[in-house]
């Protein structure tokens, strides 16, 4: 990996001075033109050894160019809102909108790679997270996002002559740390981490590019050429004459279809729609659970976890009631509601999944989304708003973000309220009847209820396919709305209790509730 | 203030069904109709004595109404993203878009009296923060807000009797906790902070509402026929007979003309734009003011304080080049530059200065602004593209969110690029000429020349009004660009440096380059 990284690599001042010119212009240009057309955003990740000119060129690069439009984000330390959400919400947020560019530091590779030199995990946990970053660095690929990766190298014996000579020079020294004669005593340690690290993570649409780091010269028009021809392809331009092809940043989407059930046999048509509770039973049961569930929000355990819970379902199946229900039972402080409409301007400029993560809650708060993320595989893909590769690679791409969501000690509940196509009818009617529900039904809902079928087997599609073991979905019976209501409760409560089990009893303070 | 709320008020339980039921489907239209035209916002604080039921009477809300669009948050302690901004912000970040309804629990308005009541401030400083909270309000209310403020109270023995009752019933008995106990010890004390304060915070605009909180069924009802009133009354539907009419919450503009100077000398006109300053001067000076503004951006106390930056001009003076010249002489791990154009879908939704408040940063960043703010006061004051009584009140709303920031530990500097007529028509000719200064010269600069005066009229009326001691505006010669960009960068240097005076050195620790 590293190999040719290591060898003599100089460039003559005059020459450079040549070619830098030439770059600097054609790199304005590129990204005026990224900015005006703004059909995709890049993203360049920074790592490597110390001492092998990251900051520099990083710095150098947005001299280069227009730095209104470049974002740079160093992830040191996270702050206490990071800490409190999935690992990789910090770097949701920082994400460029489409036509800038966003320079990461230390982003989703540092941690894996210092923890194993460490020994603070273990060969396969180390495994699991390149699986991880290999599934996160494709989504966002097939999302659109021109994702470059720049390793700076330097050999063991030019790492030590660069922090020597940083260190003589006054106005240098105060960049040479402890931790960096640390880093250098363990540099051997290092590699052997780093080396099968870079190879599993270089892939077809993302490749680490190796810097060679001993010369600032040549690696200052290295990463600028390549950083010109790699936008460029992707732009359609032709690339600059001295510049090496870049790799190929396009995605490619040919899916493989669905396979059709030979008969009607699936999860839904499985379900006993009707179920018996009277609304005197219910009341009861409401106060029963709406009590367990508050009782549960207010456990100091409920300090180390959040919930976040998916509504979806069939139209008029009651989801805003069960939300309600659900509502009621908690201090209106420690929950907020998502309902997923269109989405917004700064929505579209992002990949898909950003507009949920933004609203992933601190711990000790519950978020409900009236609709979801499934929105991809059942409106969009009904309503063709999205390609079929697009809606094909969403379900492993919902079932890793779930993963991060539960791994972190999110408790997820996924229900889909399901009411027959009798019902449906009934409801619509009702509510076309009385005035306070008229808001409720639209035309729209009268269209979709023309695709019942379409909608029954993408449903299908998406229980099996989403429906895994750390994030089961949960299908509620739903033509008593009572039942229903009672279901979601019950369902949400013990998924809590399961979750805040788990969870030492380490502070008896109890939130506050007035 | 509070003599009619300690009476006692009682509403029986059927009349209090029949109420209840008509509000509900009345509120819940109300909105729908705020959701769907979505002209305004609505934000009602919570504020009051503990145990008067504010927390009960907000879950009620949501309950009644469609909790997707109302949005909860409770001010309890600053994480640690909010302490390193001015303590705006976390209110800022929490504000409802239009169309849809805010809820705050403890937001501006508790810090001030509970730090009053514990003797940590003085009168003069309550003063002091009344007078912000009054120009917020204000602020809020011109920009479209319709602003209600609840206050719950209840007597000295009616606080007691709800306590002890609390505590009595096991399924409440969590809920009373030590502090509530110490609170209610200094009630009077609470009470003589609190009448004033509430007084002088009570606007026509903005008027606190007092809730009598012994009887919940009273306060329920009074509280959602106060809402529905005012939203009706702002949505110019007719107020539910059972209600009374509530104060009028629409904006009154009448802006008084500013006067037209008798001639034409103006802080502007008194500017000499032709200074010396040669190439080779100008390589020595920018090398030695980048350097010392390197070395105090990595000064330890630099954690502690953090620079925005504001760069506004004429067309052509040199904004670009001057930020530039800036960022080039800081790491890009810390600073972000914020290019001011058009507002997006969702800054539309918000009050004017939310897009700005977004990108004040943390301690120990820098945030550089290539226009701001000032886009009020200058070209949608020149354009029309808001009313005359929209830029009258800037002026004094951005010298209240200026004192703020500087008020925080913010290095605030705002610099005005000044540049004659004739130099400016020299270098549009040149930016034709030259192919990589194209992007910068486009139909709209020529059209801008052409209201040349008003410009000038707009711009010194700016620094007329906002350069104030906490926030000077800084006017740079910029005929020469050598000189310009040294002047920009001296200044930035040394008003950091003069913050950094100010702090201790408390830490060795300084921020890692590399």
């Amino acid at each position: 990996m590293f190999e040719s990284a290591t060898l003599k690599h100089q460039i003559d001042k005059v020459a450079y001075g040549r070619e830098r010119a030439k770059l600097r212009r054609a790199l304005l240009d590129a990204q005026y033109d990224l900015k005006e057309r703004a059909h995709f955003s890049v993203l360049i990740l920074i790592a490597g050894v110390e001492g092998a000119g990251k900051s520099e060129t990083v710095n150098l690069l947005t001299e280069w160019m227009d730095p209104r439009y470049i974002h740079t984000s160093a992830f040191f330390q996270p702050s206490d809102e990071e800490r409190e959400r999935p690992a990789h919400w910090r770097f949701w947020r920082a994400l460029p909108p489409k036509g800038e560019i966003g320079i990461f530091y230390g982003a989703w590779h540092t941690m894996p790679i210092v923890e194993r030199v460490m020994g603070e995990i273990s060969e396969g946990e180390l495994s699991r997270r390149i699986g991880e970053i290999q599934r996160l660095e494709k989504m966002l690929c097939d999302e659109g996002v021109l994702l470059i990766k720049y390793w700076f190298h330097l050999s063991k014996g030019q790492q030590k002559e660069r922090l020597k000579s940083l260190e003589k020079d006054p106005r240098t020294r105060w960049r040479v740390t402890d931790l960096d004669w640390r880093y250098f005593k363990v540099y051997d340690q290092f590699m052997s981490v780093c080396d099968p690290f870079l190879r599993k993570t270089s892939t077809a649409q993302a490749p680490w590019t190796v810097v060679p780091g001993a010369d600032a010269r040549f690696r200052s028009l290295m990463v600028g050429r390549h950083l010109l021809t790699a936008m460029n392809s992707r732009l359609g331009q032709k690339p600059l004459k001295s510049a090496k092809k870049a790799p190929d940043h396009g995605a490619s989407d040919r899916p493989i279809r669905l396979p059709k059930p030979s008969d009607d046999a699936n999860t839904l048509a499985t379900l006993v729609l009707d179920q018996p509770l009277s609304k005197g039973q219910y009341k009861k049961h409401l106060e029963k659970w709406q009590g367990r569930l508050n009782l549960a929000s207010r456990d100091a355990r409920f300090k180390s976890a959040s919930v976040v819970a998916v509504f979806e379902g069939t139209d008029g199946a009651g989801k805003g009631g069960a939300i309600r229900r659900v509502t009621g039972a908690l201090d209106s402080r420690c929950y907020s509601n998502v309902s997923v409409a269109a989405p917004t301007e700064e929505e579209r400029a992002q990949p898909y999944l950003w507009r949920f993560w933004r609203h992933i809650p601190r711990y000790g708060r519950f978020i409900l989304f009236d609709r979801s993320w499934y929105g991809r595989v059942l409106v969009e893909r009904i309503e063709g708003f999205c390609s079929e590769g697009d809606w094909m690679r969403a379900y492993s791409e919902i079932n890793d973000f779930e993963e991060l969501l539960v791994r972190h000690g999110v408790v997820l509940v996924k229900f889909w309220l399901a009411i027959s196509k009798d019902e449906q009818l009934r409801r619509f009617r009702q509510r076309e009847r009385v005035p306070f529900k008229r808001f409720k039904i639209t035309a729209e809902d009268w269209r979709n209820r023309q695709k019942w079928d379409s909608y029954q087997s993408a449903v299908s599609d998406m229980i099996d396919r989403t429906s895994t073991a750390v994030a089961p979905w949960t299908l509620v019976e739903s033509n008593n709305k009572y039942y229903s209501r009672i279901k979601v409760l019950k369902t949400m409560y013990h998924a809590l209790e399961r979750t805040l089990g788990h969870i030492p009893k380490k502070s008896a303070i109890s939130m506050r509730g007035s």
